[in-house]
């Protein structure tokens, strides 16, 4: 089960060109192609006629033209062309579904596009900003259900055992970090703030702290999939946490797309922006390289959870306290699913 | 759901050998062996004591023996050896399967083995016929039903499409060409003739057409999986349509047999012969392997059209004119199914 | 169905270290590990609070912690630290399993825990016994029930078909074969001599025989999934059946322990002994390289006759004389799976 009334992370902006590309999300096969006009488009993969996905197809003046018999689809999901046929059957047609494209991300609303137009995705202008954020994004393909890897990036108490070798440092610091919970139209946001901690090597391999530091995080969750996170750290007792001080350290931004494939996989798009040393390069590969590690970690976690979750389901679980976010966010979503819309006064202050 | 009484390709007589070999039709698992005797026999391919296909066993003077515990069958399947035992018990058989070899092909039926007698399997005299009709041949494991196959072979107007860079040339050309389709008392004929075309790639290469062909398709079906083709070109204007004159150009001849191992996958025993080099064997390797990666071409978009139609079936589908030949043809499996015969008057004239 | 009061061969005692080994057992997801103190221990293989698989996590002083979140559980299951809380929550906690480590090899108890005291494994100290039974193990996964491998093991007949290229020699040497069965208190012995036999080429390489052997197998099986096996041969006319004199020839002894991991896989744990060339530790890596090629052979049969049991059931399936001694341990194995404890009168002498 699906939220569907909703804005997904479909693709990156340059997957998608006048070769199709086919992908299932919320477990519908979709195909997105580039128009000869630049606009993106989605419709259902699959042709009216003899069900061959429409990604083995060309993209052609009028739409899309399937690769078995040459029926040729508009970006409306109409029939337009059938070889050797003047009249073209009222029910030759295709779904179609709306996306949009935006700071190099294209986005899907897989329900009922009449109510696509009330909202929209969520910004992340950073992607643009290429002087102050030059960054490199990919995506994974993961096998667990998306909430699964929402629960890991709104929790950093998992850092210190999953990640030791590369962001983690002192487990502890995580578990005692303050924290601030607080609720959005959209989400939540919560911030934590790691005084006096000790670099984990990541930050100490990429801007060589020699001491403690004050580190946070802040992450921004847009329901049902959308994590916009800020991270960084500078030496410790500048008054980083008390004055909001937070130049000349480590920083950096991703975005965070998490989208279901199916109720057991899922489509994580990222990109990691360098904030700290924006003219070199090198330094924006050894981010993005670094962060690739760190997700190969939480890749093996996830999906042996799922494979439990599978076979057990939630018998005998029991939460803790450093759930409370977790908890929250999934309550967002559970209302979504039972059609309230996102945004309505939450109790997780 | 499969038709169970009709005689089946099951196997190329060169790959029917003293190690036998085992081969699931109708998703009925069959040991096929040549005897002692070099008459090849089918099986049951299950031994009644413990399980073990018989394909892991050996032929022997009496028949073919289980290569768990020695026990042997004959070739109507009954057990005539246990060893340390006189008495061997009625219950201990398997079941045999009808067989024929033929024109260097092997056939099996399915279905009720005395109604086997009553009719016979597909002639093609051409495998005999070296001189006239070098051939190369081969099987073909395919991920999806049967029918997709024969949908394939008995439409030209995908060839367009499919085959645009093998023996594509024009797609109009196709859902223009001149069409007859006549009822056999066992399935159809269809004669496609594209008249004034431009020659594609494979045909140029074969023999250096440098103008316009006059090109044909004909295609026997003979009900549920054989289709008998001959197709060919001369130079364009020598009234090869008018008059039926087909000499002095391109043109071969193949055998297509198509046969269902489980709903959702399927066998293709296939040959091409030299009908216009016949004394160059090397214009015969040349002539398969052509075929061959157009054969490929076809499996991927039938293995996608598969994916697909296990999935959603045929939700939302619609028909095109081109599909008259087709629908004529599942008509015909549809009655076999229901039980009557093939051959019936059908209304597709 | 599992016979679940029972103990069941785990794992070799050299596999289970501070790196902790998720094994599944009679479909139970299962941690083995070794703390700090040596002790072999073993739990539900998933953390009660988010389900990640214990066997990712680290043993630390207390016990196992959770590679995800932190938590530690102690050896018998119960969670005694959760980060960032005080409180523990009672139902904080996963199963545990009665194990024992014995002759190296680690022994599981799947069922209620209450009755593992009531018994005990069975004992093979010869894998202690270096300067008499230098011996080797391994442990092979195996796509079919573990009593398809019983039956294989329980019986002689299939030497002469299966393993003609090893360890078979004359196949009616064995349908022949003088055969005992006795019945013990928790399984049976069968004792088969090969009077008067041609040596097997692997008895030849090993030690030279060059005339006829008198050739015994011992087997004793301990319900549900152990077997010893002595077996060995002497010069033929020694009076070794006679006299019960088996010295001065080849012999060798097996430890063979079949357990369960689902309905149609299972592990099997096996080790081979060198019985007659005690100091030459080439003899004993030539024996066990002998034993492995034989085992590869029985695996590729058994695994294809699960195929068909999977598919067919016991449709159709007759017994033969020789099952004799398959038949009574299935009985007891159906009789444990009823309820009723091993060792029970049996009808089989």
């Amino acid at each position: 089960m699906f939220v569907r009334d909703a804005w997904y992370t479909a693709a990156w902006g340059d997957e998608v060109s006048e070769n199709p590309l086919g992908r299932r999300i919320c477990n519908e096969p979709i195909v997105f192609f580039r128009d000869q006009r630049g606009k993106v488009a989605a419709l259902e993969d699959r042709c009216c006629h003899r069900g061959l996905p429409l990604h083995l197809g060309t993209v052609v003046e009028q739409g899309l033209q399937c690769g078995y018999h040459g029926l040729v689809y508009d970006r409306t999901g109409r029939c337009v062309y059938i070889p050797a046929q003047d009249q073209i059957p009222e029910r030759a047609k295709v779904r179609s579904y709306s996306v949009q494209e935006r700071d190099q991300l294209v986005w899907v609303w897989i329900g009922d596009p009449s109510k696509a137009d009330e909202t929209k995705p969520p910004d992340f202008a950073y992607h643009n900003d290429t002087a102050n954020w030059p960054h490199k994004h990919a995506v994974l393909h993961i096998n667990a259900n998306y909430v699964l890897l929402l629960d890991n990036l709104m929790d950093a108490t998992h850092v210190g055992y999953v990640h030791s070798k590369t962001i983690g440092g002192d487990p502890l610091a995580f578990v005692r970090a303050k924290e601030k919970l607080t609720r959005n139209p959209n989400g939540l946001t919560l911030t934590s703030w790691l005084l006096d901690s000790t670099p984990p090597p990541t930050y100490v391999k990429a801007v060589g702290f020699e001491g403690k530091i004050d580190r946070w995080l802040e992450r921004q969750y847009i329901a049902p999939g959308s994590v916009l996170l800020w991270t960084g750290a500078v030496n410790a007792g500048m008054g980083a946490y008390e004055n909001n001080r937070r130049e000349g350290g480590f920083s950096l931004r991703m975005f965070n797309g998490l989208t279901p494939e199916t109720e057991t996989t899922s489509f994580y798009f990222w990109s990691a922006a360098n904030g700290y040393q924006q003219n070199e390069p090198q330094a924006t590969e050894q981010l993005f390289a670094e962060v690739e590690s760190t997700f190969a970690e939480d890749k093996s976690v996830i999906e042996a959870q799922q494979k439990r979750l599978t076979e057990f389901g939630d018998a005998g679980r029991v939460d803790i306290t450093t759930d409370r976010t977790q908890l929250a966010m999934r309550r967002i979503i559970e209302r979504m699913l039972a059609g309230s819309a996102a945004g309505v006064t939450l109790d997780v202050a």
